[in-house]
């Protein structure tokens, strides 16, 4: 099968909405025979924890800490109007009743369509992840020079 | 008149100064004979809502809630700063004194230049928005696929 | 030396984390031979006043008070768990700890391999700075349709 197109998108943000925005993006892309990479990077990490609550990883105080406050998958918060993290619940609800993919679901599917999974080196260091912190979906841990390299033929979104 | 180039913005975000960026970008391009796209999405919504104020949309109490306090285009949030809405209109007041053209004007400038609205079917689904809750100016409401076919030969930018 | 591909950087946040991702972005595509701009705009503009510090720049009183609270590239705040200013500084020593580039070690990397500095005409205006309240590295302050002319054959990221 061949590729017409490449998106590679740099998943910056951990917030829930817009980890929406990266999947759903994402899914739609794949599914239209494009070829696509999300490229996981500091708070975006939480996104692909293997845990997905609140755990303090690394060895060091701070990391711990960071990691500890920053959470996992099952604790990303709405960018506005989060109120306490009630809102991605009741978001996933809507979504649930209205038949749209849930987060869960847009993640399963990215999966499914052979979406690449690569994580930043630069901030698994500064928040001392392993690799084995992360879910087996991620194929690789990469530089910023390696992941443009890899996007020259691509469209990059910031999200 | 032929364009000599592509831009299609995702406009996601709902924030005052955001807003501004996604209008000036966008002006900026089609003054100067490019193709302009906006895909409105999520937050971004609130931007071409029919109603400028606070209004309850959708029929589910948790749609009409969320629309309730999004509010629309009259109140948009600074993302930071914004001290209960007193400084998007500071802003406002401050691009008014140095001829800067304020959001509203931008607004409309989108329009007169040809800037395509378009809105993002998902979003509209979860938020329970119809076609008739947005203004005139939203020509379509069109699938994640359907805006990156059509921005094939564009630039994407997500703001 | 021929450059092998642009990158322009629109850097809209003034964010500590978020100005993190743009310098690695940029160091990283300027040490891989890339030609590399950013465009300071709105809360970015602090990153590049010659001021580190809170600051009341410019004449009018909303400007003064707008510049003051926004401050420079030493107040620079995470997006999350900033906790009254205290992350950041957390950060940097997470960073150094690390041996990984602080934020102002990325900025003079920058300078050094070449990398673009440009300010956005229309922010300025809007904030009262005037070209002396920025550092020297910025080379010009253009506008939106300059920016957008120039960076024609390159890939643009907002952040």
């Amino acid at each position: 099968m061949e590729h017409s197109e490449k998106l590679s998108i740099v998943c910056f943000s951990g917030d829930f909405d817009r980890a929406v925005a990266v999947f759903t993006l994402a899914t739609g892309a794949a599914a239209t025979n494009r070829e696509v990479t999300i490229f996981f990077t500091f708070w975006g990490l939480n996104i692909v924890k293997k845990q997905p609550g609140h755990r303090g990883l690394g060895r060091g105080l701070l990391a711990r800490l960071f990691n500890l406050l920053m959470g996992g998958r099952g604790q990303l918060p709405l960018s506005r109007l989060n109120f306490g993290g009630v809102s991605p619940r009741l978001m996933t609800r809507m979504m649930r009743a209205k038949n749209v993919a849930t987060l869960e679901e847009l993640f399963e599917a990215a999966k499914e369509l052979g979406v690449q999974f690569v994580a930043c080196e630069m901030a698994m260091h500064i928040l001392e992840l392993r690799r084995e912190d992360l879910i087996d979906q991620v194929q690789e841990v990469i530089g910023v020079s390696t992941f443009l390299d890899r996007s020259r033929d691509a469209k990059i979104i910031f999200i």
